[in-house]
C-alpha cells in the first residue's frame, strides 16, 4: 500500500520518461535504483549500466537484441538481406521462460534456432551438456548469440549454476544472458545469496522489482555488465528529441536504450521503499517467503494424499493431489482432474493457484509472494482441495468426461 | 486528478494481465475500452480486435510484426534461413516516427528496407509518390510489408490521406498500418473526423489515449480491422499460463497477443473518465486544443520576429525566431542559435518546449494538450523567448563561438 502512495505520485505528476529533460526526476530516480542494485548483484560501481522496462519479456527482448546486434549487427540494417557467415542459435535452458523463444521469433533469429539445453535431475541447466551443445554449435558453423540461463526458472524455481554456465561463456567468448526476473532478489539475503552467485558475471541481467521485490507491476530492470553495450540495442536519433546542443545528455535519454518512447516512470515506489526501510526490508522477505515454501514441502511430505513434485529451492512449490483412484486413471485423465480441480478451485474464489506441466504430468503450482502467509493459510489450501476433488471424484466416476484435453 | 485516482486503483490493488484469471477485471475494462474506442474509429462491431500496450512504440512494432508474419510467416520460425521469395520492405511516411524504422531493425526486416515515401508541401504523404514506390517494388521483387501512415505525423502534426492511401493499399492487396497515436482522438470532434478519414480502412492502427486523450501515460491501443489477425503476432504458449480445460478463454488472455507478459492494467483511468464524462469531453478537448494552436498560429503570422513554419492541422505548432541580424548568419549558427536559446528557456523552468528540424532548418515545437492554455500564455511564451534571445544575442556577438553543432 505504501509502495501505491509513490506510484499515485508517478499518475499524478505524469511525468514520463524518453528524454532526460522531460522527465528529470523519473530518470534520477531510475539511474538511482540501477546504480544500487547493480551493486547488490555485483557488479563493479562504473562499469555497469541498465534501464528500466515495462516487464521482463521486454527486457529479455532488448538483452537479447542488444547481443544479436553484437554478434550480427548487419541484421539490423539488412534484414533478410545479411549475408551472415552462420546461422544464428540462441542456447537457453530448457525450463527458459516463453518470452525467450518468442524473442527469437520476433528479432528475426528464428523460433526454430532455440536450442534447448537439457537440466539436470532438480531441472538446474546441466553445465555438461551445456559444453556439448556449444562445441557441436561451433562444429556445424553456427553463431551463437546468446546463452540464456535462468535464477530461477518459473517451472519449480531452479536457479542454474551461474558460475559454471559462466566459466564455459568466458572460455568460448559467448554472451551471457540470465532471466533472474523472480529470483534475483535472492542476492539480498545472507542464507541464499549463495543461488545468485555467479549472477554478475553475466553480459544481461534481466531483474523484475515487480516480482519478488513486491513492487506494483511493472518494474523490471535490464543491466549490462559492461556500461559500453547500453547503446548496443538501438542506433538512432529522432531530431526532435534528442538535442545535439547537449549531447553529455545521452547518456541520460533512457530513449535510446529501450524498445519504448515515452515510458512511464517506473521505479518511485522501489525508490521510496528503499530508502524508507533499505535492503533488509528485502532480505527479510527473501527468508520469510523461502521458509514459508519450504514448510509447505514440508507439509507434503507429511500428507499421504499429496506428493511435491521437487524440492523447493525458493518461494515456488509444485505438487500434485494423488490417491489410489487417481492413481489408477490414465495420465490424460489424471491431468484432466488436475485441471478441472484448479479451475474450480479459482472460480470459487477461495484459493488462486496456477498449474503447471511437469514431465507431460499436470500440477499445481504456488508462489509464495506474501510474508503474511503462514501455515494456516497452506493447510485451508490443502484441505480446500482435498474437499474440492471428493467431490470431483464423484462426477469423474458418473458419466465419463468426453472433453479433450490437449498437452501444451 | 481524476485519472490519478483511477490510476491509484490499478496501482494499489495491482491486477495485472497477460491472463484472465489474474486479472478478469483488468481484462474486461481493456476490453471495453476497444470495443468504445474501435467503435468511434469506424471499425464495425464484432469484425475487428485490439489490445492495449507500454506505448505506441510498442503498438506499431506489434502491429507491424503482425503484418510480417503475415507476409513472410517463414521469419519467425527459420529466421535469416528463410529462404524469401523476395526482399522484404516497408514504405512508410518520411515524418513517420522514428519507432518504425527501429522496428524494421528490431524485427529483422533491415532498417535498409524501409522506403520513405515523399511528402508533400504541406508533409503528408503523397498518394502519387506512394503509388510509384509501389509499382517499382512490385518491378523489382520486393515484398511490401505494409504501408505506414500517419493521422498524424509528429513533425508538423501534418495528416496523411488515409483515403487515397488505402485505396491503393486495396487495389494492390497491401497492410496498411496507420500511427494515429498523437492524432487518432480527432475522431471524437464533428469538427475535424474529417482529418481521420479513412481510418478504420487500415488494418493495424495505433491510437494512445495517453496523448491526446490526455490520460496518465501509458496506455496506447492498437487495433486490428480484422479480428483473425489478432493472434498473428505470436504464435506460442505457455503450458502453466494457459489452461487448456477452458480454451474459449483465449480470447481473454491479452498475453497471447502481445509483446510484454505481464502487463499493468493501462485502461481504468480512462474507462473511469469515459464512464463519467461520456465521449463529448474528448471531442471538446480537440476542438479547444486545436483552436488554441490556430490563434498562435495567427499570433506568429502578425508577429514580425516570428515565422509559423506551416499551417497547423491539429494542436502542434512549429516555428522560429527571425530577425535581420539572425537571418545573416550562416544555417548552422542560425540552428545553433535556436538549439541554444531552447536550452535557456527549459533550464530556467519558464517554459517547455521542445526543438525540431524542418527542412535542415532548427525551429521551436509546441503541443497545445492543456485546455486551460490561453493566449495569455502563448504571448507569456513569445515575450520570454524574444527577451532571451536579446541576451543570447549579445553572447554571440562578442566571442564567436566554437561549439560544434551536429545535424541530425
Amino acid at each position: 500500500p505504501l509502495a501505491g502512495l509513490f506510484e499515485a505520485i508517478v499518475s499524478v505528476t505524469n511525468q514520463v520518461m524518453a528524454v532526460y529533460e522531460m522527465g528529470p526526476w523519473a530518470t534520477s530516480v531510475e539511474l538511482a535504483m540501477i546504480e544500487s542494485l547493480g551493486r547488490e548483484i555485483g557488479f563493479t560501481p562504473g562499469t555497469f549500466a541498465g534501464l528500466v522496462t515495462h516487464g521482463g519479456s521486454l527486457a529479455n527482448l532488448t538483452g537479447l537484441l542488444a547481443a544479436r546486434n553484437l554478434k550480427c549487427p548487419e541484421l539490423w540494417s539488412q534484414g533478410p538481406q545479411a549475408e551472415l557467415e552462420a546461422i544464428p542459435v540462441i542456447l537457453v535452458s530448457s525450463d527458459a521462460h516463453y518470452s525467450v523463444t518468442r524473442a527469437a521469433g520476433i528479432l528475426g533469429i528464428g523460433a526454430d534456432n532455440i536450442i534447448k539445453v537439457p537440466l539436470d535431475d532438480r531441472r538446474r541447466m546441466n553445465p555438461a551438456a551445456l559444453e556439448e551443445r556449444i562445441l557441436s554449435c561451433q562444429a556445424e558453423n553456427k553463431q551463437i548469440i546468446a546463452v540464456v540461463a535462468c535464477a530461477c526458472a518459473t517451472p519449480i524455481g531452479a536457479f542454474d549454476p551461474l558460475n559454471e554456465i559462466a566459466d564455459l561463456c568466458e572460455q568460448h567468448d559467448l554472451w551471457l544472458d540470465v532471466d533472474a526476473a523472480h529470483g534475483g532478489r535472492a542476492c539480498f539475503s545472507t542464507q541464499h545469496r549463495h543461488l545468485t552467485a555467479g549472477l554478475h558475471r553475466a553480459d544481461s541481467v534481466v531483474f523484475d522489482a515487480h516480482k519478488m521485490m513486491f513492487m506494483p507491476a511493472l518494474s523490471a530492470f535490464l543491466f549490462y555488465k559492461d556500461k559500453a553495450h547500453q547503446f548496443s540495442a538501438f542506433q538512432q536519433q529522432a531530431a526532435y528529441l534528442f538535442d545535439p546542443s547537449a549531447p553529455e545528455i545521452a547518456e541520460y535519454d533512457i530513449g535510446l536504450r529501450t524498445v519504448e518512447c515515452t515510458k512511464r516512470a517506473n521505479s518511485y515506489a522501489l525508490w521510496g521503499i528503499w530508502s524508507l526501510f533499505g535492503k533488509s526490508l528485502f532480505a527479510d522477505l527473501v527468508d520469510i517467503t523461502f521458509a514459508t515454501a519450504r514448510t509447505f514441502y514440508e507439509m507434503l511430505l507429511q500428507a499421504s494424499d499429496f506428493e511435491p513434485v521437487h524440492e523447493p529451492q525458493c518461494n515456488i512449490v509444485v505438487f500434485r493431489y494423488q490417491s489410489d483412484w487417481l492413481n489408477a486413471l490414465p495420465l490424460e485423465q489424471q491431468n484432466l482432474f488436475h485441471f478441472k480441480l484448479r479451475r474450480q478451485l479459482i472460480e470459487s474464489g477461495e484459493f488462486y493457484i496456477v498449474h503447471s506441466v511437469i514431465n507431460e504430468q499436470a500440477a499445481f503450482r504456488i508462489t509464495v509472494m506474501n510474508p503474511l502467509t503462514t501455515e494456516v493459510h497452506l493447510n485451508q489450501l490443502l484441505n480446500t482441495i482435498r474437499h474440492r476433488a471428493g467431490a470431483l471424484q464423484q462426477a469423474f466416476d458418473e458419466p465419463p468426461l468426453v472433453d479433450h484435453c490437449e498437452q501444451t
